[in-house]
Parts: structure tokens; sequence; C-alpha cells
């Protein structure tokens, strides 16, 4: 991979009228990502045919899967005591296939799930046909608008894992201290704040993503596993969803979706490129504070849905005085090129996804509207 | 879509040296869909963003699904009462998924298989762990030569379906007739040949096939599927994987594989402009008919591996007098721009796989070399 991963201009700047995505997935991917995959898509590495139109199992394929690996092993520290593996189905897919593949450790088939929002929730309730769930914490209460505290006494044991969502892509919240669990395997979806921040990944007996927000495209799950937890799975399991076979294949039981792996390889080099996890971990933090900014400096126009401690960075969710504002204050960014704006059909308001590919001055000019708009009607 | 789907020039005649790929699967794609792909990847229908950038749930989204559905039922004439659905994981995902959708239709949830070459027997496997799978028929004695006779006496009523692969890869061989099964459900695995022939799809309660070869990219099925046999769906099916809960929400339980699909819809819109399966298939029959003439009038050099009568259009297999003359028409091929003939690892050989996107040039071409390579080494 050559440097023009991360020195193209913007499109926007330069007149394409590219918009900015704040929509919560499939997101904005990287520019210099999107421009290397339409140029060499015709013709991957000179060999005359696409990537999408070669074997999984070709050299040059191989090669590719290798790479997107090693750069995620890069990235996050992980090492090879664990197995990662890419998974079809997008996250979704992983809240049956963790319990299938998990659950079998446990004698009692229990697994504890925490409720921090929507995708917790229905991590735990597709996980019930395969053995005992037990939810020990939620702040449905609170309207999901912080991350619940855990009863250290709920750690059951026995459990074969205890499950959260690291960021609530639906109200704006973030695990910003993980919970202490002792010897019970903690298992995370990550999926709307992967490599976003410098996180210690060796906490999680297994982690998992989809791609379409900070990684790629839709469709795939990357899932980090560690290897002696595997070798427990029920035997409902299809084979495609079996991570002790996906780690024996290379993620290759069947086909696997290769045009999603590779553009995952190139977003997870333009990250190297950029100076690592902790640099647009930076990045974002400065994104996510001038937003949060415009809100606290609202003098309650904007009013935040997410407690201050329990704040994301990927997912910035607030709300306007009245609906009727609030679809105006939509309509207007979109014709400034701010796009997807609307809220989670659950919460309304206005959630700004700002995940690693959105750049500054996405942000920027959406806080500029978030003044103006303000002046015009607060 | 503009008639540029088919008036395109070909690359390799435009001197882009652009291979012909005789490879099982990920497949050539039609030139045209490449071109266009290409052109509109930073910029989808002028909205500022890629296809694959902007959510499924887009008003510009659903119109893809949707236009990508209508072309396949118009293609296969299948009405509105089959559900047409787009599922994760490509054909052998649905080697499980089948079962657990369909198993339970049975109350001795017993289904039937019948073994034809690789793949049929692993869906006979996959199967297994939902129900009593029996295999009634198999030409594994033959070397899979053949498609099996089935005796009608082991067409148990009780059963929930019978299951076949219409086309064999591995081995190059098809049904030519399909088997009468009377009220028993038939479910057809297409993956391989699907809209390569008129073929009456009514005859099937379900059919599936996955995208990599004749439909688009790797990673996604295409299931067509009779609405009255959904409902039944085993308790441990992932909802991602649950038929009646992709037909409610039009493939959306989660976010789905948004750049298959989008490809998909443009090579439907492809063979429509072709003039339909029709004018396809009169195409696949002219290229298939030039190799097993090179093949059957080589006195012997070449050997068929598949039986002329259930000989496929789509993957053509023969072997050569030593593996080590077999080396060397493999290597000899690629220094042509044919690539990828190496037969699959259990048969040896030679497999020549001609999808639908594979034009009569590049068939011409493998021809011309054969006749030359016996010339030379005959």
């Amino acid at each position: 991979m050559t440097a023009t991963l991360t020195s193209s201009q913007s499109a926007v700047a330069s007149g394409k009228q590219r918009i900015f995505n704040f929509g919560a997935g499939p997101a904005m991917l990287p520019e210099p990502v999107m421009q290397r995959i339409q140029e060499e898509f015709l013709n991957f590495q000179g060999i005359g045919a696409s990537v999408v139109e070669i074997s999984h199992r070709s050299k040059e394929f191989e090669a590719v899967v290798d790479r997107a690996i090693a750069s995620f092993r890069e990235l996050t520290g992980v090492g090879d005591d664990y197995a990662v593996l890419f998974v079809t189905g997008g996250a979704r897919l992983q809240f049956s296939a963790v319990p299938m593949n998990l659950i079998g450790r446990s004698a009692a088939r229990k697994a504890l799930y925490v409720e921090s929002g929507v995708f917790s929730a229905l991590a735990a309730k597709d996980a019930a046909p395969y053995g005992d769930v037990e939810v020990i914490a939620s702040s449905k209460a609170q309207g999901f608008d912080r991350i619940p505290e855990i009863d250290p006494e709920r750690l059951a044991e026995d459990a074969a894992y205890l499950h959260i969502t690291t960021n609530n892509t639906v109200y704006g919240t973030r695990w910003n201290r993980l919970p202490q669990t002792g010897k019970l395997v903690l298992v995370g979806d990550m999926t709307s704040e992967i490599l976003s921040r410098t996180i210690d990944f060796q906490r999680f007996g297994l982690f998992y993503a989809g791609l379409q927000k900070n990684l790629g495209v839709s469709g795939v799950a990357l899932v980090a596993v560690r290897k002696d937890l595997l070798g427990s799975a029920l035997p409902c399991t299809p084979p495609v969803l079996n991570y002790a076979l996906l780690d024996k294949s290379k993620s290759m039981v069947n086909t696997p979706s290769t045009f999603a792996i590779y553009v995952t390889g190139l977003v997870l080099e333009w990250m190297k490129e950029k100076g690592g996890v902790a640099a647009v971990e930076k990045e974002n933090n400065q994104k996510a504070e001038l937003l949060y900014a415009a809100i606290d400096g609202s003098s309650g126009f904007y009013r935040p849905v997410a407690q201050p401690a329990d704040r994301s960075t990927m997912n910035v969710t607030f709300k306007l005085p009245s609906e009727e504002l609030t679809d105006q204050f939509i309509k207007g960014a979109a014709k400034q090129g701010l796009k997807f704006l609307k809220g989670y059909r659950d919460v309304g308001g206005i959630r700004a996804s700002i995940y690693n590919a959105m750049p500054l001055v996405g942000v920027e000019a959406l806080v500029g509207y978030m003044r103006e708009f303000v002046r015009s009607n607060g």
C-alpha cells in the first residue's frame, strides 16, 4: 500500500460535492480508500481481473486476507492466542453465533447480558433459544441514557460469558470503564466503535464488530476470540458460523464475501498510515468535543440524550425543543450536504454518527450549522 | 439502466488485457456491469456518496433491492406466491438454513437428499443435526460421472422435502430432466447454473443460489421459497436466517450486504438487456457445444468426466493422458490469459467454468488452444 491512502484531497474541497453522511451505517468510508477501490476495480494488481472476480483460494486473494488480519492484529495488539475471523452476516448474526459457539462451555448453558440499549437487548433475545440467558443489569428504566451499574454478586461464575455492547449506537452511550468480571469471560459487541479508541482488547475473551461503520462495507463481521474458548459449539451451529472451523480454514469454510474483506484490509491500512488507533482516537476526541461543546453551549436549546459520564465519541445524540424544529433542522442540514442526521425511531431527535472516516471538516460544518440554527430559531 | 450494459467493447479487444477466468467462482462478471460499478462507485446516482456508503433503509437503496427482486421475478417467472430473499452466507449457509426453516414441516423431521457430487453430499451432511436426513440416491459409486436415478418408492411422503443440486460444479453434471416428486416439496441448489437455462422454477418449493457464479459477488445467496412453506422454523434458527422474518422485512432483518445486492441488480438488468434467460441459454449452449466438440473430436486425447446425457453447460470437465500434460496444459493456457482451468482437487484434470458472463470469444480462445495443444502433444 502506498502513501496515497492518506494523501488525497477531499472531494468536497475539490468540488465533487461529496456529502457528509452522519447516518449510523453503512457509513462513510475514507475517501482515499474509496478512490483506491475505484482505480483498481477492473484490474486488481495488474492480474487482468477484478478482486471480486478471482477465487477466494487464489494466492492473490489469500494475500489480501493475510494482510487484513495482520493489520488488525497490529492495530489491536491481539496475538496468536486469539483467532481473528471474518464471519458472514454482520453483528446481528453474531448475536446467534456467540451463544451457539460459547454457551456450551457452561454446564448450565448460562450466559449473562447487560442491557444498555436497543442492540444489547436484541443480543440477549437472540441468544435465548440456546440456553439460560440472564440480563443482570439494565438502564432501560432510565431511557438508556447511561451505562448501567453491574451488581458484582450477579456475576455468576458458572456462566459461559458476560455480554456487553461497548458503544450503543442508538442512544450514544459508551462504556468508558470496562466492567471488572474476574474469571468470567467478557464478550463485547464493538460494532459502532471498534478501533475508535485505545482499549485493552485482552480484557475480552471475544469481541466482534459488523464492518459497516468503522471497518468497511456491510454484510460481514470481524470476530476475535481466544482460542482456548473454542471447541464447545452446539450441534445446531452451522459450519459457516462455527468459529473453530473458521479458525482452521482461515475464514474460508465456504466462499466468504471477498469484496468486504478486501475493503476492510484497505481501511486498516489507512488507519495504520494515520498513525494507528491512538492517532485516530485523538481526532475522534476532537470531533466529539466540538459537537458536545456546541450542545452544552446552546443554553439548553440542544438537549443531550446521554449522561455526560457515558458519552460516546461515535454517536452524538441530542434533542431540539420541538418535533417541528427537529424536522426543520434535518432538512436544512441536508441542503448543506450534512445528511442522515435523523435519530433512531425509538429516540427521535438528532443523531450525528461520526465514525473514524468522518473528517474533521464534516464535524466543523455541522457545528457551524448548529450555531447558525440556534441564532435563527433559539 | 441504459443500454450501456451490453454495448461496451471487450477490454481484451481494446487492449486492456482482461483475462478469461475459467475458475469455478467467484467468477467473471459481465464487463459492462463492471464498468458501471466503477463509474458510479464514488457517486451513486448523483447523491454524493457511494452505494456502499448509504443506509440500507434509505429510499435510494430500497429502490435498488426492489428493482433487483423485480428483475429476478421477471427472469424466472416466479410470482408473489414466492418470497424472493437475499440471505447472507452464500449457498453453504443455506445447507443449514434450509433444514432449519423447512424440516419442522415434517412431524418426523425427515428430509431426503440426492447425492450427485461434492456439494450435494455436503448439503446432506450439514442438514443432519436438524433431523432425520436420508440420502435416497447417489452416484458416488460411479465417481459422480452422472445424475443418479431415484427409486420412486423412496420418495417418502412424510418428508419435509427432497433436496437436489441441479448442477454439480465439481464433476460437471446437470439434471437435464428434473425428478418427478409428486406432492413432495422439491428443493434445488442452483448455485452454479441459475439463470443459465430455461427451467420450470415452479417445480421447486424452494430454490437457491450463491451469487458468485452467475449472479454477482460472493457472500450472499438468493433464495426463492413458496410462502406457504414458511412458518415452521426450528427454535435454533437465527433471525437473520429465518426466511419468514426475511420475507416480512424485505431481506433486512439486519443490514444486508448492500454491495452484493446492488451488483446482482446490475447483472440481472444485463441479462434482461441480452433478451432474458432464453437468449442467454442459446449462447450458453453454443459455448458448451464448442467445448464438448473439442473434447469429443480429440480422438480420446481429452477424456470427458461426465456422461454425455448429464453434461453441464456451465462446468466442462475433462482429463488429459497424464498429470504432466495436465500441468503443461494449465500453464500454457495461463500464458494466453486463459486462467484457473485446474480441476477440483477430488477430480483432477481440467475444469472450464463457462458461466453466463464468459464471452463466446473466451471459449473460442480456449478451444483454439485445446486443438493446438493436441497437435503439439497428441
